[in-house]
């Protein structure tokens, strides 16, 4: 059986009822499985996770997309986490039987019509990506919601719909991509400037570990927080990462409160924490029961 | 679908000829899929795992005992492990739409067909158990093969079969029980008496840790183990069983070289063991995505 699984993160975090009414568009959609959706209230942002058919799972993200473009408006958007529209992000994720080649037409596919239909800016990233400078999301979102007007007439002209920022809704960005697993580790300190420089020291854009996206936050209750998209866990392992973090907070005498999964993980992304905890060689699949009877 | 699974220890480690053989047996057999198995030339034992719907199941352990009766000799037989026969234990684990007591009955027949055919005492043992103190294996199995014969007209009759040890095979015990974890923990030291120390501070039968069996043992390279069985990973979870003996082993300055699995785990508990080392409050299987699509 075919499974892509979708992600989409939308910029509503702080309004449960919306929320839920959103999840609601994705489980109407027949044959698509809505596996999880999650809001963070620092970041004012929600990120769901279904999965399903190729195509039953282009049409929940669609219906996604107009129930979110329908309750969120930009112009009174405030939050933690970097945005440029009420949908930020829909990356198209293989997970069996489906090659990226294939999500990379599916992202485009989706990309196009959501452009025809809301008349926004949609840019293709990731797998998907158009030219090489929209590879990396922090790239293309880097004018932020507020900056786009002043550079899509330039360097930001969208991939699909008008170059013309959508007031309520903004931007979207579409792609295909490997698994990816966000992160957070919530350090027993309020030192923000901590956080900042080991996510600066670890994240890939300034020389650290590849596929690894990071960033100082500060959280609601004062506590400092390294919040990290890990973009490939098989170019960099998750238990690389947490020790990475871990050993620069104890280093400046701070401990890490907590970790936070946002969304799921692949299996083999956990097992390969597993197995770095028991100082296993590798903890394949096949050495859990379970991994036997998956298809 | 009813799946049982069935993980015999037989000992023999040393002739990877002779097991190959036995686990042919088991793959013969239709219905049943060999999941693992594994030699320990220390030891001089191999363990099995295989599942499959129980009556399958039940017909490829008796083909494996016949196998290993036909060709495993307990007069010459020499290991580190303690053992009572050829096939030393047959334990059913009750692993998806079937209960506790559906594996109890299953290990019942087993036990009896293969005391009527090899004419060998068979002991019930763990939620099969006929008494009390026939539960926890280590004490059914204290007179090991060799002190077997002096007890079996007392306190050690059989609960099937002649109260008379088979020269080339001993005795076999049976039962049912949660899925077992066999984990090793390999210290960077030649220290037997640490690894019997640690050994002794964990487990159950010396005011341990619950559901925790535990000794020292001299590997062949010199190094020291301690030797586990995690009988219910739900009562004293496997991350909390690592972190108890390395902080024993580095307050004595040894760090733990390695960890070792024997057989297969369940998935639950390699998730926990994830859920620990990213300090997670519980990485439940629903936050894998493959979880979702498990039966």
């Amino acid at each position: 059986m075919a499974i892509v699984e979708c992600v989409p993160n939308i910029s509503e975090g702080r309004r449960p009822r919306i929320v839920r009414e959103i999840a609601r568009a994705v489980e109407r959609t027949k044959g698509v499985r809505l596996l999880d959706y999650s809001s963070d209230v620092d970041h004012n942002r929600s990120v769901f996770t279904f999965a399903g058919p190729p195509a039953a799972v282009a049409r929940a993200a669609i219906a996604l997309a107009d129930a979110s473009i329908a309750r969120i408006d930009m112009r009174s958007h405030q939050g933690a986490h970097p945005r440029i529209g009420a949908v930020d992000v829909i990356p198209f994720v293989p997970i069996s039987g489906v090659s990226m080649a294939d999500c990379v037409s599916l992202a485009k596919k989706v990309a196009q019509a959501l452009a025809r239909k809301h008349k926004l800016p949609v840019y293709l990233y990731a797998k998907a990506a158009s030219r090489p400078e929209r590879v990396r999301l922090p790239d293309i979102r880097k004018p932020q919601y507020e900056g786009l007007a002043a550079l899509i007439e330039g360097d930001w002209k969208p991939d699909f719909g008008p170059s013309l920022v959508h007031p309520r809704a903004g931007a979207i960005v579409v792609g295909a991509r490997p698994p990816l697993i966000a992160f957070n580790m919530n350090l027993r300190s309020n030192d923000l400037a901590l956080a900042r420089r080991i996510a600066k020291e670890i994240r890939e854009s300034s020389g650290g570990m590849p596929a690894v996206q990071a960033m100082g936050v500060q959280l609601g209750d004062g506590r400092a927080q390294v919040s990290m998209n890990l973009l490939d866990y098989t170019v960099t392992p998750l238990s690389v990462l947490w020790d990475a973090v871990e050993s620069r907070a104890r280093a400046a005498g701070v401990e890490v409160d907590e970790g936070e999964l946002i969304g799921l993980m692949p299996l083999d992304a956990a097992l390969e924490v597993a197995g770095s905890k028991l100082r296993l060689r590798q903890l394949e699949r096949t050495r859990v029961i379970e991994g036997h009877f998956l298809e």
